[in-house]
């Protein structure tokens, strides 16, 4: 195999000379992840990881998907069970099975990443099989032991300069702060995610809003509650969070009279909330996270369309994220209008929108993000973070919206390893679309290089305001 | 013209080369056509085909649909009125008329199928013209009389090694049977379709269930009516049948009581049935299939989200299958759950789902094929089953369901000699994806070769059990 | 920058070479610009351009609206207020500010469309800047002046054949009649558009409604408003009208028995219509329009699903047309059904449908018109009037409708320096798209030929009956 430099590019010659050139200048530039879902653990203790198994595979729901598709069952992958009972332990042989499915992966972005992942970090060439799988595991599993493979350590050598974690509301951020007190120079910063105390359809609502009231000293009453709210962000932002995150089952928004939204507090934490109630309460809570980032300058990112744990076996046998969340049509024009006729003129706000739902790049959100100020198109997010989701990203949403009212790459992952692998499709990905514009004489050259850099670095680090 | 030995792959030369490549190897593997609707008689009878407009022109939909959309009258085309009134009788006079038109199918695969077959089964490498048209026709006419013309030479010729045809619940399968009684070495297999008796919307559907129960044997109750499928869907498979079939307007399914669904079942026999009774009707059917598909062992196929028969005009006086049938958005994340929830982790069920709404490829399909272990993607279907229809299906689905959730291709068709062209295309257009990837260096050649094979061959040939 | 002769076309250089040769031969063909907004007063009354920003900034929506996305305030721009408060008056100003933010027009086809008027008409190769702005500004200022940057000097120019404007049902079409009177041989043509008469949801419908008998000399009853329209029709093709357009919130049509319609009118009139009604009767009138096309056939468009004066802010203060129309999923296949039931099998209308939901190109519309003779396939309407949105259209809808069932290019534009760009754009698109046919041997050089001088000039003029 051996990563090849000009992967990702055009074929056609011409098209492929400005895409290395344009690569060229972008390929070093430090990296920016201004939305994920690694560890704070990890940088604060700074301890080696597990073995190669726990690593790229158990906690990898873009693998072990896959497999499962396929026949394999989850417990032969490692995937811990809710009740304790039985799954693999032996990280060498999750190793084999994983191996020995290894084409099934062929033609998608897990492959990339993952050889990305080898090469660069273990310096490995091959492509993984059934007959190098023991070798390849040893190979990776006395290299975890390194002091130069702890996650500090990666961080200078993934040339980080900023990374968020995404942590509940209801987290402490004991880890952030430890990780600032360590005098480590690194910046991991947290990301103000209130899911857990948003939504009146997740287990324990009730608990966690009264856990919530109580973290901040308030009342549980509508004013208690976003007293709290207002808080907790303040105790993210002291620690250098600069955005909020927001994943919802739909994109609906809704501005209630106060004494009415105040009503429907009570009902849904009263519980139990009724569908209806539950999702207005989502709703209404958008446009009370708009005002508070209008207040303190949190940037507001919506991840909305996925229906959650589609698989109720999976669920109940495993738990969330196991590559049951299937997406659904999502719409945007009126669901967001209520937030909109209040803060969409508004320049203090910044709300990032992503989807599940491509059929809306060009048709809702393209044209939304082309004409409110307060609006910003996130990147392919999740199933469209590849090759040709990337690519078709451009292709319908450049025309309307432009690059300016996008925000650069997020790579969402709780893969540390794939990160810098991630981040390079990305840019890769990128200048093939930039040297396309400038093969047809759509673009120059030297704009696409200003272009270039702006989607690798500029763009998530002003929009994020990081 | 004169089929070039480059058509349909990609114009940057290097690409073209490895596109080359693959297609070489593949170019002649046997056809596997699991999906189709040609005629059981013929294989069984044998007979000539008739004269070149009865071959290519009345009974293709692909052909007199855009000769109508351009205010060409489907009389004139010699489709049959269902009043038996007038239609044009001379062979050659609606070939001309096909002839005059024939630049309306520039740049649609019905072009690209027609001549395939001319040159490869007629010898003839001219384009059809006003000109030329009569003497076309005698030497398509001259040649249909030969003995190398018959259905079981054909068979032979365009090296197929099994094909599905798509039969009625309620077809004796006398055309099948007389097939195998003589000792004929062809593989043809029937296909269980039932939704004459399972679509309370169908004319005739109160007669159909109660001859279908009488055939089995079975009084007309649900019981009666279930152990009826159960022995049809046998005969079926004692003839050689590996799956079953379904043409719903919609995917829902459901999963009721027994109690509730025998009350169903007596609300829309007894009938006139509610257009709510009925849409629950064939979605609890869909359920009560993938049971039965996990006792018997035949694979399902679901074909929803067509509009039949929009045109009552056309409807009235032709009948139905008269290019009329238009596309609806079609759901499947929540359509399905029902069924899923019951079978989807089930790896004695495999049920392909097909589509006519393109923006489900990414959004639901390939996430649902990429999860759950029962289901697997057909091909592009209908209006898609076409070059730029079949690489946005590898483009979009690939990088979240990859190539293993898939079922190679599905010719679909009625017009027994495109499907050598048929397969062909879709042969070039997977090699032409699959050069594209080589070319950007994400996939080996030797991973390209081993993927050609399976999607031009071995992918249909295990999904549907052959 | 300089316009490069090969701009738009493909990189790969065989495939380049084709195109060249397609688009030489259609490159210098007249314009037919069968659907825009320019201003029949330019044409009457032929007086000089203002100044350049109110020729490129001020009434460009396209332009605005980009700039306002990024947080530039419509007054600083010019854009009029409602209620007369301060805007920009100075161009010179809002020129600098316009050069100041250009690079947000990055990958957008209004870079390109202004750069060609700039070459083309203004003989500037530079590309705007902060630094050149005052000298590009005072160069453009000054040919504004002379006699060949009027008006109809620029209709001879850019080598218009005809032009279509769009006008109320309520106009009195007086720059229309001057025109004809004054003896120019320019062929500026009124379209029939009567929303304002037949959307209960526009301010002042009923004032409009009865204006609009008034002007007819008919009652304010249904029977009345109907000859109403009858004779307004009347009187516009008179001028040399050929087609009618309907703006809608969606492609519902209906049709209602003359007692139900005639109850309805007088319930709409009466007002206030309750939503259902109001839509009902938008309904029911694409019916009543349709119907009326077949006695005197004029042309019929139709242009659904834009959630109009999304931003209340921007609609209170600027009014409509502001950049807030936002596109919203808009079904046809059963929406148009009433109609088509009616009129889809008559060959004496040509119902002309446009859309801004890109995911019916392949699902409904192409399958629509592929089958029904009325129906005809608008080009890429609005935000997908640009090279990727051109080039997704033909990709998705050519293999199902062909060529024959779309009818040409509109600019659709109320920028007259845009005109030859964007028709130019569009040629250079359609042979980008021939092109790669060619190349890969789905289509033979001479018959894209023919095509390209059909998608170019042909189709237009016979679709629109100019």
């Amino acid at each position: 195999m051996a990563l090849h430099p000009d992967r990702l590019f055009p074929a056609d010659p011409g098209t492929r000379g400005i895409a290395r050139r344009l690569y060229g200048a972008v390929a070093n530039l430090p990296i920016i992840s201004p939305h994920g879902h690694t560890e704070p653990a990890w940088y604060a203790e700074d301890k080696p990881f597990p073995d190669p198994a726990q690593l790229f595979v158990v906690p990898d729901h873009y693998v072990f998907r896959m497999l499962y598709s396929q026949g394999v069952p989850l417990e032969a992958l490692g995937v811990p069970r809710r009740d304790g009972g039985p799954t693999e332990a032996d990280g060498r042989t999750i190793w084999r099975l994983f191996a020995h499915h290894f084409p099934l992966f062929r033609g998608t972005p897990t492959r990339l990443w993952f050889e990305h992942a080898l090469e660069s970090v273990f310096g490995i060439d091959e492509r993984l099989t059934d007959s190098n799988a023991d070798r390849l595991y040893d190979r990776i599993a006395d290299t975890l032991g390194r002091p130069e493979m702890r996650p500090r350590a990666l961080y200078d050598r993934f040339n980080i300069e900023a990374i968020a974690t995404t942590d509940s509301a209801l987290d402490d951020l004991g880890h952030h702060r430890a990780m600032r007190q360590s005098g480590w120079h690194g910046r991991v910063v947290p990301t103000y995610r209130p899911d857990a105390v948003v939504d009146p359809d997740r287990t324990g609502f009730r608990d966690n809003v009264e856990r919530f009231c109580a973290l901040a000293g308030e009342a549980v009453s509508w004013t208690g509650y976003l007293a709290a709210h207002r808080a907790r962000r303040a105790a993210f932002k002291a620690l250098g969070a600069t955005a909020t995150d927001h994943g919802h089952p739909s994109a609906r928004t809704a501005d209630l009279p106060p004494g009415e939204a105040a009503a429907l507090f009570d009902r849904v934490v009263r519980g139990p909330a009724s569908p209806a109630d539950a999702d207005l309460f989502r709703a209404q809570m958008l446009t009370e996270m708009a005002a508070l980032s209008v207040e303190d300058g949190l940037v507001m990112q919506l991840h909305p369309g996925s229906v959650r744990n589609h698989n109720p076996l999976v669920f109940e046998r495993f738990g969330p994220d196991k590559g049951a969340d299937i997406p659904q049509p999502t719409g945007y024009v009126h669901a967001l209008k209520p937030l909109l006729d209040r803060f969409g003129n508004d320049p203090r706000l910044t709300l990032i929108l992503f989807t599940l739902d491509e059929a809306q790049y060009g048709r809702e959100l393209a044209p939304l993000a082309g004409h409110y100020p307060a609006l910003r198109l996130g990147p392919p997010w999740w199933f469209f973070d590849s090759p040709e989701g990337m690519l078709r990203f451009r292709e319908i949403a450049t025309e309307t919206a432009g690059f300016a009212n996008t925000v650069g790459f997020n790579d969402d992952t709780r893969a540390y390893l794939s990160i810098p692998a991630r981040h390079d499709m990305a840019r890769r990905i990128d200048c093939n679309y930039l040297a396309r514009l400038v093969a047809e004489h759509r673009l120059d050259e030297d704009e696409a290089h200003d272009l270039a850099q702006d989607l690798a670095y500029g763009l998530a680090k002003r929009a994020y305001r990081l």
